[in-house]
This record gives structure tokens, C-alpha cells and sequence, in this order.
């Protein structure tokens, strides 16, 4: 397999993952940036033009794996390819951010929800409109938060 | 950074890159598999209870990376980071596919774009309906669309 490599760092309000919203109804709304190394800047042509971008980047304070994972979101625990824990087989993260601007080898974004100086391993254009919520099924994300609503009665 | 691991490979209908649908108006709606190594069927506890998946997955047939890249929904090259090409500096790939079912390790899915055999990376729940249309700017792809339908007329 190819060997990754840092485009770039994100740069964060978060110095410790404790800090980070996580959970039902955590709202990412954080701002931010990507700092793409000047190497790679020129890939950034046009990337402006798109209101919201697929950022691809390392959990890379993650170290080892479990099949199984109990999220903040619930207290039973999941395949971990049906969560977003960071200690999984590949230590991918996939975060979707809001363009705010561009300046030469940063762009703005909003939604950053990773600690300072985390390595970015890609970035891709958001070209569709997404699931519509009539068609999503959310599986065990649904029942956890049906069920603290029926206990917050 | 962490060395990458096949978690699986896809079965799809592509047996060569050229009978795989792209550009503009592309329909990705043929079926196909994820086939997870034994190992990790564990991690696929759940997965069946959302309708989409996010799917990551490696360019395993690219070599090297173009800054800019000419997409073929449009005849001007955009930065690469703007653009689904595969030839990027970490050949990572992004699909969002539909839950069809699963048996045991293998996970049928509709909205395969990729070689058959091609190594899966990670998956991830699809957990919020995404953006909604109106929030959603599309750049370069919107402006390529634009000039086609007035070509078209």
C-alpha cells in the first residue's frame, strides 16, 4: 500500500481531546485552518469556489485498535466501522468543513473538531447535496438518542 | 504516520477503469460487495442498522500526484484538492454507498466507483443528512454544468 504522507496541519482551538465536542447534539462549529505546506499549495486552485470540503486527516494520538467501541453518544458498545472512534484498523478521520476563505496555503474553515497540529491527509470537494434525512437511517445513533429523550420526561 | 491496511476489498462489476462511470451526470448505482477480512467481521457489528456508509478506499492502481488535475465533467484543470482525481499526494478515495444488507463478513452495498479487488481502507456511519442544497456551492462543477446545458441548447 502507498505510504501517507501530511499535506498539511490543521490548526485548532483544541490542545486536548477533552476539549473537543463530542456526543449527541455536540455542534461543530469550531473555526479553524488548514495549513497546506507550500509544496502542495498550488492543488488549492479553486477550492474556494466550494462552500464545504471533505477533510481527510490522522487520529494520530490513536494508537492500536478494537473491533468494539462504546461511544460517547451511548452506553452500549458498537462495531467500530459503525462509529467514528479514532482506534480503529486505519486511523482515518473524516470530517466535513465549511469553507470561510482561502489565503495562499490556508483556507478558513469551519467545523474543525481535531486537535491543534493535526496532520491533514486530504481534502476533496463536498460536490453533492448529501442523503436526504427522509432516506437516512441512522441505526444505533437513533435509538441512543431516542432513548435520552424518553429518559430526559 | 501509521502504515495503511486493507480492512477488505470490493467486489464491484469493473474490471477496467474505462467501464467505470464518470463525469457529469454519472449514475453510480451498480452493486456490488465489501468483502472484510475475517478478522475485522467483528467491527462490522451494527453496520447494517444505517443506510449509507462512507467507504475509504485506495487508489492501489495510481502512481504519483498531479498539482493540478483536468476532471472529465470539464476541459480546464482545477487543483487537485478541488477535484475526485486519483492521482493525489495520498492516493485516498471517498465513497458514500447504500446499505443493501450483510452476511457475515461481506457487506452488499449500491454505489460501487471502483476497480474490482480494490483494497478498503475503513468505514464509517453516515450520520446526518449533509447539507442542504441551498447551502451548498459547488464551484468549478456547477460552472462546467452551466456551460454544457448552454452548449446543449
Amino acid at each position: 500500500m502507498f505510504t501517507p504522507r501530511p499535506i498539511g496541519f490543521a490548526r485548532t482551538p483544541y490542545k486536548d481531546t477533552a476539549s473537543i465536542p463530542r456526543g449527541l447534539g455536540a455542534q461543530q462549529q469550531a473555526e479553524g485552518a488548514l495549513e497546506i505546506l507550500r509544496e502542495y499549495e498550488p492543488g488549492l486552485t479553486d477550492i474556494e469556489g466550494f462552500s464545504h470540503l471533505y477533510v481527510i486527516w490522522e487520529f494520530d494520538h490513536s494508537e492500536g485498535f478494537d473491533l468494539y467501541s462504546a461511544p460517547p453518544t451511548d452506553d452500549r458498545p458498537h462495531g467500530v466501522f459503525a462509529t467514528r472512534s479514532p482506534r480503529r484498523p486505519n486511523p482515518i478521520a473524516l470530517t466535513v468543513m465549511e469553507v470561510l476563505g482561502r489565503s495562499g496555503p490556508t483556507v478558513r474553515v469551519r467545523g474543525v473538531d481535531m486537535l491543534d497540529g493535526t496532520p491533514i491527509l486530504d481534502i476533496k470537494p463536498y460536490m453533492s447535496a448529501g442523503i436526504p434525512a427522509e432516506k437516512l437511517r441512522r441505526g444505533w445513533l437513533a435509538e441512543a438518542e431516542a432513548r435520552k429523550a424518553a429518559a430526559q420526561q
